[in-house]
């Protein structure tokens, strides 16, 4: 994932519009199944108090990120979050060019 | 913030080390001195309960991106946040290519 060559980030901006419980359970059975995709390369997840949340989800290609919007347990996943979960969101794809972090020994 | 022609994210993931209130009162003097750099489109963040946040930001260019990095009153935020705030971080530049969403009516 530190490769900064040739992948690419799927930037996942939501409010949450409930406490729906469903939704807690769906998001970790589409993080598990994620997982099992084939280019899946890692992802990272924080929600706020406020409900704002953010999901990077990184891949080796975007044919990954296609195959992955259109896995059909995926799909009803969406259509759920547009109808019950979410009040807005907003998904950008982005080529990531480079990279650089630190983490303390 | 849609154009999905041109424009970057810089996305930042990082972990808490500790509960020092000094960080908050940075954080949101960082995010006002972000909106008034050239090139800068928008900023999103959100941090969880166990500590681990991430924000992006978008730029119109690399070379904006380069000058916020460069700043000075940002620079001395950087030193403190490698010093004291985050037990590890990560920052990674993409390119946007695409971009949709929804917002409930």
């Amino acid at each position: 994932m530190s490769d900064p060559d040739g992948y690419y980030a799927v930037i996942f901006t939501s409010q949450r519009a409930n406490a729906d419980p469903s939704y807690e359970e769906m998001a970790v059975r589409m993080a598990e199944l994620a997982r099992t995709q084939p280019g899946f390369l890692g992802m990272q997840s924080a929600r706020g108090p406020d409900g704002a949340g953010i999901t990077v989800s990184y891949w080796k290609t975007e044919a990954a990120i296609g195959a992955w919007k259109e896995n059909a347990e995926h799909l009803l996943a969406q259509e759920r979050g547009r109808k019950d979960w979410y009040s807005s969101y907003e998904v950008r794809i982005a080529r990531v060019e480079r990279a650089y972090g630190m983490r303390q020994p």
